[in-house]
């Protein structure tokens, strides 16, 4: 199988796969979900991963309870099933299948697996990115399926040929449409609060581990749209797209004044990347 | 068939029905959809849930083709294919199946349908509400799939024997997790600016038409938490619920003083929908 998908135990051609109707996913987007790369069939970040993704059920109040040894083997079952020696793995759980009704059912939550291509954005390649009113909701701490809001910035960053879509409450930046945003101002590699307005980031967080491991400081502050466009760098960090310099912000060219310390971080993470999928 | 699901032009037992793992409502939540009921083999105010259903599609910018006639023939196929007289009828397009990426696939949207039971809440009945800091998107006028919010704050009703959860941003009443909400006061039917903030209801949009043909002066305004607990009457209304009174409010008696007005229009609208589905 080139791409594979699961569902509850069963795992077949991602194409061919399905999912009742009434699973609470379909129609409410009642679920959560985690998702990372895997290369030479393994899993990067597994623990990381496993950890967010179980925090997000107990956010959502998703009684899933596969102990997370049990986890891993199924999401490495799909990894081992699939063809393609690099991708995304997707995992998601959902509240379970039930009629429509809001309160929660009396039903087991669903386990969904796939794997899709990606390829992870090279350390040298640059992002041009616009900004958007961050309009979501205030629970974007939790990796839910509720996207339709990322879904839209992205779009519009593509149409216009950028990467990425900054969202900015007022003037306080908080992430991108499907990334973390970060900063290096005097050295210093800054990233928003880790609060209910962005998602803690795996990718994000190896950053930090990283800048303090290679001497460089870190701080966890609120800044703005002025002071990203004012920035010495600006990074853009995802699971596909681990430490990418963002060179454009609607239209005006931003950064490019410390490329000594990005290339510092660039470099320790795909060290540590090569490390933990060799 | 008791229940019937449909899924692109295949119908069938609602219970044994599946939708791709690939279809964007499963993983981003990316659909809009509307409900209605039905009774005697007719669909309850056919016209306005789908000029709703278009908008909804129109807004999230979702190219669904299908015209009205076409849709409103699916439509009636499955409540003619389901095996009890009355009930909800429910209907979702998504913005298609593709591998999973943000930006909008290359992809048809798909139709769903489904009916599920539902009894009209008698006008009779009365409901107890808890309310709640409204933490949702600022998309509310849109029906979308990305309903988690919406879940959690019912979920929370339930569980202390409750029937609603009144939402509202920081003293500004916006609606409740699945119904509107509106007030009487002075005699004059009053509504919540229908703003991105709440879902324009059909149900309430028929409530104000009815009520400006009693007699009963109509007003949409912001309205607060405080004046909700000083309003004469309280009404909750949604497709399943069409003017419930509401005698509680976290505990505290609220409404019950100008039952004349509010029975006037539950009058009103029990005849308006009997004569709509006969």
């Amino acid at each position: 199988m080139k791409y594979v998908g699961y569902y509850n135990g069963t795992i077949g051609p991602l194409e061919e796969m399905t999912v009742p109707m009434l699973d609470r996913a379909v129609y409410f987007g009642d679920g959560c979900y985690d998702a990372t790369t895997f290369a030479n069939n393994h899993i990067f970040a597994t623990k990381d991963h496993l950890d967010r993704f179980y925090n997000s059920c107990r956010l959502l109040e998703i009684p899933f309870d596969m102990a997370r040894e049990e986890l891993t083997a199924e999401l490495q079952k799909c990894i081992d099933a699939n063809e393609c020696d690099h991708g995304m793995l997707y995992w998601q759980c959902s509240r379970g299948t039930a009629l429509r009704a809001h309160n929660f059912p009396d039903a087991k939550p669903n386990l969904m697996i796939f794997t899709v291509p990606c390829e992870l954005v090279p350390m040298n390649q640059t992002f041009r990115l616009i900004s958007m009113e961050d309009t979501r909701f205030l629970h974007c701490n939790i990796k839910t399926l509720n996207l339709i809001p990322s879904v839209i910035a992205y779009q519009r960053c593509i149409e216009v040929g950028c990467q990425e879509t900054v969202f900015h409450r007022g003037e306080r930046v908080t992430e991108c449409a499907h990334s973390n945003i970060l900063i290096i101002r005097d050295g210093v590699l800054c990233t928003p609060p880790r609060d209910n307005l962005i998602l803690p980031g795996i990718t994000l967080k190896h950053l930090l581990e990283l800048a303090e491991k290679n001497g460089i400081p870190t701080r966890e502050a609120v800044f703005t749209m002025d002071e990203l466009r004012n920035a010495d760098e600006i990074i853009v960090s995802s699971s596909g797209g681990l430490c990418i310099q963002a060179v454009e912000l609607d239209g005006q060219p931003i950064g490019g004044r410390d490329p000594q310390t990005l290339k510092k971080l660039q470099d320790a993470y795909t060290a540590f990347y090569a490390e933990d999928t060799k």
